[in-house]
Formats: structure tokens, sequence, C-alpha cells
């Protein structure tokens, strides 16, 4: 009889380990068990549904349950809830959603990717009706209803976060007021605030209502549904609420299942993605991984970083022998007509984290100046003051532009410093670049500042 | 007194080499001496300024001896050409293009810069009136004048190289008709030949009359002025000839002056620029430089790399101690819609320098397959088989796509491997690419193929 292998969590992590696993060893019985109504679905491509760039939320799915049995031999179950492995009965423990009907599941391997859970903050108000957190599919039919069927026209959006940045170019493409709240003095603190400078710019340009400085004291409702939100003594009308003050890894199965959390308080894996526990894996945004950087554990809510994770655990439930090495924590992402990128470590992080460091920021342009379309590419480099070792990048220009940040990671990976940086033979044509790409401006400037 | 530097040549080497000395060492007197009418320009935009996108060549011109002595203190000299260096007596004896005067400039240290030059093919013809090559600002303006003021309306392009292909868009966008005959199979042997045949379709799908396989062997002509292309027995009629044959050092004035050259056939150098006589440093196309991947010495003919040189032989004059560590022979050019990237070696390259070398090409998308304006993007990989290392790359695909090969180049230059390539922490958003980037996915089927 072959191997039994359970797989909790249906997308990005799970569906490229259970993919992976039966790729190499089709005789494999592999079963992926979902809570959510969908399994393989792009959560990064929600913004573009609720914007109206893709019509259809079909268009974010690679496969359902009925396509992945077909093409890839692998059976899922959605509405499914797995409340705690039975390690040792090698048994999982689940209830339906809908039905509340209770069951257990067996398995020879284990795989747990649960992903991740927003965070809610300490207010009052965050369970009123047309109160939304963007983590699942589902959240973004919900968004759309509000919008489509039911006209909201205005959005209070509370954090500027990844997501709450996102969510304000969807709502305001859309044709929404926008109104973003920030308790801190700059958006999305993971760019030092001298990128962050830019992106509010652009946001004010686009006629989003920033408030920085303004925590969110309360959601206020009437009939139970949101009506405005409370800052101070100040109440900011709107027809929807949409919270994004961080995330956290999705650890509940295995806390209720005595599986180890790790340093960062998610799931505690070796570099083969392996618990604990024997014969449970665990892969994604619920388990921990390492900074490339820092070399501390952390835990990261990226899907490029759970897709290479998922792959390894996919190998090894195959039976190779596949690391995962770690992350940069680098993210990409489009504001209106600017596109935000960054890698490695902020020049805060760096501090924080106890590097001597300082970083330098240029302005220069993505294309050749008397090129149609040239456009300014702005550059910010953080490097460690004794040796000039790169410890984090981040770029804020075109989407073509900020893209080149891959270029900083994979020096970042390869532990350059600015000398080596500063000697890359990257590529120019007018219509792609400048002579001096704006990397290497940024290099001879730190060289200089060194 | 302070130090005369003497520069010849004045674009991307010697006009950085100039500037960057007087920047660091302000007391220093510098002089550049150029043979053609126009200092620091953009070759690279002569395509742009033919196909029309550039309305004027000044926006090419980045300084003018006018502007060079006011901004920078530099003084240029246009039209006038240096005839030989007389090592001993620190002279360069010189002529005027125009008037004929000779005459002699003193120097303390000299920098020759003289770029490359075009090959003509041992063919009859060359010489015929409506012949071009690609080399400098004047020929962009003489090909100009063909096209608007003596109305040509198609050209025969004589090489399907990197200004083959170029002009062959240019003057498409322009409205010719473009015949481009190259007596290779394929067009543009920086690309292996699989790659190629992409841009080949591209071609063909806009218009252009694709020969291949087919050795010009004579320009033919009419009172003096170029009439058709002969191959074999055919006549192709066309209004104006372009030839792109290739292109060599110009290393004239360092044959006339002892100057020792290198086995590439460039001017020999040491890495921080310096010629085998003392004082006399060369920079830029005319100047040997090393490959970073198969370590041997080379010609490069691109800006970006006679930029790099140039840089550092300014910072050496200064009395730095700066050095120039070699070329991957990056390159990038559009060709209508494709844009195409290469660096590193070609796995042709790769096995003709005694590299056990393989090769694998993937296609992907440059964006999330839903987001609007997603399109394909071709990726080879050329590595090495008993270890997996990079050996070089090509990308073709969008401006932005093609523009990813720097990743490549980072990734070369640190000397990676295959596994080492596969876990980089690329970034992914939908607007900017793909959740598993090309470039991970080449480097995953590499190692299944390893």
């Amino acid at each position: 009889m072959p191997d039994r292998v359970v797989v909790i969590g249906g997308n990005a992590a799970g569906m490229t380990a259970a993919s992976r696993a039966k790729r190499l060893a089709p005789d494999l019985d592999v079963t992926i068990l979902e809570a959510s109504d969908f399994i393989s679905y792009s959560i990064c491509g929600v913004p573009y549904y609720l914007s109206g760039q893709v019509a259809r939320h079909q268009e974010l799915i690679r496969y359902t349950p009925e396509t992945l049995l077909e093409e890839r031999g692998i059976r899922a179950r959605t509405g499914v809830v797995a409340e705690e492995v039975l390690a040792g009965r090698r048994r999982v423990a689940c209830r339906e959603v809908s039905a509340g009907r209770e069951f257990e599941v067996e398995y020879d391997k284990l795989v747990i990717a649960t992903g991740y859970r927003p965070r809610l903050p300490s207010i009052e108000g965050c369970g009123l009706a047309n109160v939304f957190t963007v983590s699942r599919l589902e959240d973004g039919l919900l968004i759309g209803e509000a919008i489509g069927q039911s006209g909201a026209r205005s959005a209070a959006i509370v954090g500027a976060g990844y997501i709450g940045l996102m969510m304000a170019h969807a709502l305001r493409q859309r044709g929404l007021e926008v109104l973003l709240f920030d308790r801190n003095s700059h958006v999305f603190s993971q760019l030092d605030d001298e990128m962050a400078e830019l992106v509010q710019g652009e946001l004010r340009r686009q006629g989003v209502q920033l408030h920085l400085e303004s925590e969110v004291r309360a959601l206020e409702g009437e009939g139970g549904a949101f009506r405005a939100v409370r800052v101070g003594r100040e109440q900011f009308p709107a027809d929807l609420a949409l919270v994004d003050v961080g995330v956290r890894p999705g650890t509940g199965l295995a806390e209720a299942s005595g599986i180890p959390l790790g340093l960062s308080g998610a799931i505690d894996v070796d570099d083969r993605g392996q618990t604990q526990l024997p014969g449970i894996y665990a892969a994604g945004n619920c388990a921990e991984t390492r900074h490339l950087v820092s070399g501390k554990p952390v835990f990261s809510a990226l899907g490029t970083t759970a897709a290479k994770q998922g792959r390894a655990v996919g190998e090894n439930l195959a039976g190779r022998r596949s690391t995962f090495s770690g992350t940069l924590e680098t993210s990409i992402e489009k504001v209106f007509d600017l596109s935000i990128a960054r890698t490695g470590l902020t020049l805060r992080q760096a501090l924080r984290d106890g590097f001597e460091a300082r970083a330098v920021q240029i302005s220069s342009r993505d294309r050749a100046v008397y090129y149609p379309g040239s456009a300014p590419m702005h550059v910010r480099l953080v490097f460690e003051k004794r040796n000039g070792r790169l410890l984090g990048g981040q770029i804020v220009g075109s989407d073509a532009a900020a893209k080149r940040i891959d270029t900083l990671v994979t020096a970042l990976t390869a532990g350059m410093d600015l000398r080596q940086l500063s000697q890359l033979d990257l590529a120019y044509a007018p219509p792609s670049g400048t002579l001096w790409d704006p990397i290497l401006i940024a290099a001879n400037v730190a060289l200089r500042a060194d």
C-alpha cells in the first residue's frame, strides 16, 4: 500500500508540496485538507479582482479539486478544518465547516501548511459587518459584494502595510473614496522613511486621504454594521473598513497538537522542513525560516518563500534530500504608478539587529533620458560600515525598475560588498536602462560615503 | 604647474576618464582630443534618432565642448586626429581634419580611448555613396539625410549583428522596406540558435525580408552610388546599404606609436588600465579586458564596459588606486516588440572555450498570466555539467523581462551554481512577475537535467 501523505492547507506551500511529491513519486496517495472553499489560488491577485482589472475570480484559481484530481491525481477536500494532529496514532482530527461532522484522517506523512492569519487590533468594532481583512479569496469576494451589490462608495483602511497599500490602490481604481490610517509617521515600515515618503507623495497625488500618526481607537457601528473610524475624538465616516495591522503565523493546529514553535512564533522546522515530531513537516508561512542576512529565525508572510519551502518538503516526501536555505524578505508591490521593492534589511532593521550600518539613496532614470517613457528610479542601499558589505536594498520606480531589486537580491545572497556591486556588468540599452545603471550609481556613491 | 592629462577620444571611456580625473583632482589640466565633430554622445541612441522616436540629434549629446569647459573645466578639441604618440618626448602628433594643419600636444599622462572601428567586408562596392556603417553620431546624421532629404525608401542591411538588428528595427519603424542579409543560418551569433529563432520570428512578423545563409558577394552601384546587393547571381535592389559585419578595436594610433597590443588584438593594459609604456593608459573599446567566465583576454565593444574602464583610469590619473575587473559581454537590445539580452558564454562559446557545458531553455510569463499585459519570457541557462556552475544566460521577452538578465549577471559574477540560483529570493507581485520567477523555473529544470 502506498504511503499516505496528508497536506493541511491548499495554497502556495501546501499545493506545491503536494504537487511536487506526487510528480516525483506517483505512487504516493496524496490528500489536501483545506478549511476554506478554494484551493490553489493567487491571493496576490485579489486586489486586481477588486480593482476590476481581473474580471472573474476564477481567473485567479489554478486548480479546482476536480481538475487537481484529474490532472495531478491529488485529492483535495475543501471546507474541512484540521483540529488536532494525533501524532501517536498518525491521524488528523477534522471537522466539516458546513455540517459540523467530525472525523479522522490517517496519514503516514503529514504536511502542515496553514499559512498566516491577519492580526486584529485590540479595539472595539472589529466584529461589525463590513469590516474586512484580506487573507483568503473569500475575503475578496465579500469585499467585492460590499462594493458591487451593496454599493459602498468609501473605504477606511486601518494600517498602511503591504495589504493596506495594495487595497488603497485597488479600491481607488474602483472609484471609491479611500481614507488610509496609520499610527506611524510613515507608510509601510518595511521601507526606510526616505523611500516611504516617495510612496506617500504618490498616494496623495492619487487622491488617497492619508492620515499618518493617527491611531484608530475604535470602529464604530450602527445596527451592527460599520459606520465610521474613530481617531482621538474625531470620527471619519466610511461605508466599509479594511484592517491591515499585520499578520501572524497560523499555528493554532500546531499548538493544539504539541508541535513545538520556534523563536519567531512560527513552527520550528529544520532546513528540510521537518518539525520536531517524526513524519510531520511544516512549510510556508506557518513555518519558521532563516533570514539570510541577519541569520535570525523569522516568520515570513511571502508566497515566494512559501512556494520554495513547499517544493523542498515535496521533494523530501518523495524520498529526495532537499533543503530550503532561507529568505531575504524580498517583496515588491505596485501602488498606483509607483512600484516598491525591498530586500534584506532596511537601515532601521540593520541597526536594530546590531549592525554598524549606513545607507545611501540616489535618484536616476529607468531608461535613457531621451527615450520615450523614461521615468525616475530611486535606489537605496544599506551596507555595513566596516567592510562595505551589502545588507539590504530598496527600489522605487516603474514596475520594471522595481523588479531590478533582483540584482540586489542576488548580490546579497552572494555576500557582495559595494566594490563588487559597483563592477557588475549590468545590461544597457536606451529602452531598458542607462549607461550607468542606477544600482551602479548607488554603489559608487556609497563607496565615496564609505 | 599642474599635470597635463591628454585624453584621445571623447566618448564613453575618454569622457568618463576625463570627468572622473578632473572631479577628484580639480588641479589637473585635462584636454580631450576627438577626431569627429562630437563628444559625449550616446551612440546607442542613434537608432532612436533614425526611427523618429528622438526628434533632434542634440538630445543624444550630453556635453558640447562649450558646456564641458564651463561645467567641468575640461577642454575638448573636436576634428583633431591623433596620429602618433611620441612617448619619449611626451607629445602627441596631431592633425586638424578640416585644415590639415599638423601640430603637437604635450602631456604628462595620456589616455588612449579611441574606441572601436566597424569592419568592412572584402567585397566590391563598400566605397559607394549611400553605403553606411554605424559607429559615430555622424553616421546617424548621414543616414538620416539619405532618408529625409534624398527620400530613400528601402535599405539593404548586410549582417544581422547587434547593429544590423537595431537598424532593421529603426528603419522599418521609419517606414522603409528592409532587407536583412546574413551568411549564417541564424541572426545575432551572440545568442544560441534556439533563442535567435525567436528573434527571427519577430523580424518576419514585422515585415523584415530576412535572407539567412546569404553571403553578400558585392554591393553594386550606378554612377558611384549604391543600387543593389548581389547574393550569388541574384540582385536585390535597395536605396541604401548598411554594413554590420563586426567591429575591431581602434588600435591604429597605438600601433603607429609602438604601444603593444594583447592577444585579443586590443591594447594590452593591466587591471588599472596602464599600457606597457609609462604614463600611458588605454580605456574603452580599444583596450583589452578579461572575460569573467572564461578568464580569457577579450576585446569588448560595449559602452558599459568602456565607461567602467574609463572610470577606473580617471581615478588612477587622480592618484587613486582603482581597478577594473572584467566583462561578461552583457548586452541587451530591443528588436521591435522583443528585447534580447545575453551575458557570459553562449553554449557555442562555452564548448569552444573547452567547457563541458550544456544548456536548458524554458518559456514562461513576465507577469502573472491573469495580469493585463502579461507576455511570454524565454530564459536560457548555460552551465557546466560536472558541477552545475552557471556559465551564461540569455533572455528574450519584453524590455523589462530582458533587463532581468542582470540577475544572471550578478549570479555569474558571484560564481553561483544552479542550486544557488534556484534558491534566490526573487521578487514577485502580479504586475512585475510570477510566483516562480522564470529564472527559478529555468534553474529547476536545469537541476533536473544536470
